[in-house]
């Protein structure tokens, strides 16, 4: 498999998992919507399937969708990151970027299927795309990311050394439990092309009206994931190596 | 396959899918029943197991129940519809004609399941048979249709070429994301059968104090999922082609 | 495999399937209770859930857990009830009233496990063990249950030809889209049994300050049953026979 | 399959299911969290998927995660605890010697996931560690925990002996079932690892402003499942067996 097609891949998927994932809190979070108000269990479920559909659509190069979970594969001493894909500079390079493609194109496909509803809103859209914290705390916000990332990032490596693997379905419901279970304080980005990509397409696209895109907290959802990958590979690898 | 088997199996598939689906509705929405209140989530999980148990009764022809997914298999170049039945204007005709029968005979069987609470409504019961935009705006609306049309037949179309296939439970899973992820502004028909089939049915029904059935709004969950559909089999044949 | 054994099995998997279904009626309905207010969705889940797990409980008899399935198999022209179960008097006779000892069994236990939640009630507890309707009227009522049992039927004579089979999850996600699609005016009871076993045992349950046990109204989550397993079975017989 | 093998499998998978486990209560009882008032169905839902990342993750030594499914087998006259595992006295206490170290070491993680919630929480967090009865009664108590355990551990050593097995997804859903259906008296511990050592970590974290740990009612959740787990490995023997 050419990295062309890696890349080709993780960007179809990533979009896919963007467009369903922010999606969801477009549909809960603004007005005007039939979703409105259909509280945190719907976002939570919004976002496992999101991933479920993402995960089928890239599933030739391993659908990965993540930086956090290429990284934790790395660490984790895996042989390839898919049937035919090595561990290279390159090919590491070639993911993360088509994960930060893929989750600018999912947003802007979001932002087309809201776009009255974006044009109508009163609260802040930056919640819409990107997360943030509850209560600001750079050293427990990172802590929490972490947590969640590792808990992503460890289970999926050890799912793929079990007799049913990590398939879509299984990760789905991962991401479903993290959600519920690890959300509640920083909105779980525990990927930073899901928080750093949508950011980005909230600050360029032309919503009225719109606040700063909170770039000051945008630096935890990159970090915190990061860490939390690599110590799950590394711990993935010291579990089931 | 004879084409008679193809149009028995997709009325029979089509009209569980608008029982469940139409019904859930009426459960949520219509007072004096145990569902209602029950929120989006609850109307979301019933369209997706609406499908599952719909595709499940359809099997024999390959489970469209939705003419945006029979145009997407043609544009997509598939070989054949089900196993041992041709693409040929005849069967495309069989599908789209058995699909729009199924979901009149399915919304029919809701209204005689709801038969007192239809009665005894409040408010317009249009919205419990077909789809509406909570801010009218053709472009915009007909652009949500087809952005969440395109992502169920893509990702159906993917889930084909997948080991783990497009079975039942996968696609109910990929339209309770649908659902929750992008049916905020249009109700996601994302289906021509699952709209105007019931829209006439509402119209033709004896249900006291009947609204219009809001019919100048009847092209735009038609024209949306053509487009998306045609959109994604075209993708698709590109993508996985 | 003997019919003792079929019963057995039966009263087994029937007493789990009421354990976890009023069980949940139980905790939403009831004060005092964690899911007390926890709305129709989650009792949808929990009755679905119920099934899933009475199905595994229940496999060595083909667990129908339900008069209008073993009548609805009888209709549909099945070879056996189970392998090794001829179809016959004795056998038909075995599996409905071991349904029932199992649906009294099963409703006792609820009421061990809220046994204080019962004491303390407010409302009439009736509706925690049987269904009734929220607008009365016998043919409309009836007519509601008819078209829940023929879903729930046939879809499962329908999945049992299918290569995935009618295995519990089936099963399980077809009764949440019964409970959230046609659930809304009658309480689903689509099973006789599950109707009438724990009606009788709130009859005869010391609870305090009991209403009357709603009998006028227990004739229909009978009759409405068995006719539409009875529908069920021959249609699917047509249809897939 | 060494003991330190088994123990280390047991800690892992126990502390990710209560991690996850007791982190969705937390989501959802702590103020200033994106899931707060999320209702009961989340997290019931959250501990049903909680069990399944656990089980993944500890497939290895069979994933009990609970002293009263290890009694349970044990009652049950089986084989092996795991492939390569013998039933003695050395593996028994080292299965439960796991599961209370990983039940520590996860509510430990959910402190330092939730941290600055904990800080600022305004009811007492015991709740959020430990289960609790709504109506105090020693006996009927008891009773709900024996009932629950008994289901429990009962459909699993069924599970077991099916030809779909006691997989991670289908322990999920039974976990969600009774949770949903007979969590309402005292929140399904049906675990003594799980209450027992959160409760510890409770007491020994420096939480501001604590309340005690509820210490008067902590053998209820310990007791109820012991015996609901042996009666249901007996009861299995007799009907599997």
């Amino acid at each position: 498999m050419s990295l062309g097609q890696v890349f080709l891949s993780e960007v179809v998927g990533t979009a896919i998992l963007i467009v369903l994932g922010v999606g969801v809190v477009a549909n809960v979070l603004l007005p005007k919507n039939g979703g409105f108000g259909g509280g945190p269990l719907m976002i939570n479920i919004g976002w496992g399937f999101a991933v479920f559909s993402g995960v089928f659509a890239a599933y030739k190069s391993g659908a990965h969708l993540n930086p956090a979970v290429t990284l934790g594969m790395w660490a984790s001493g895996a042989d390839t990151y898919a049937k035919g894909v090595d561990i290279t500079a390159a090919s590491t390079l070639t993911y993360v970027a088509a994960q930060f493609v893929g989750g600018f194109i999912g947003a802007v496909v979001v932002w087309m299927a809201y776009k009255k509803q974006f044009d109508e809103h009163e609260d802040a859209p930056t919640n819409v795309f990107s997360t943030s914290a509850t209560v600001r705390s750079p050293f427990w916000n990172v802590m929490t990311e972490v947590v969640g990332t590792f808990v992503l990032v460890f289970t999926i490596l050890v799912f793929a050394k079990t007799p049913s693997q990590a398939g879509p379905l299984n990760v789905a419901f991962l991401v479903v439990a993290i959600g519920v279970s690890l959300g509640g304080p920083t909105g779980y980005a525990i990927n930073p092309a899901r928080d750093l990509a949508p950011r980005l397409a909230h600050f360029l696209l032309p919503i009225p009206n719109k606040d700063d895109s909170n770039w000051s907290y945008a630096w935890v959802p990159v970090v915190g994931p990061v860490i939390g990958g690599l110590i799950a590979g590394f711990a993935a690898n010291l579990y089931i190596g």
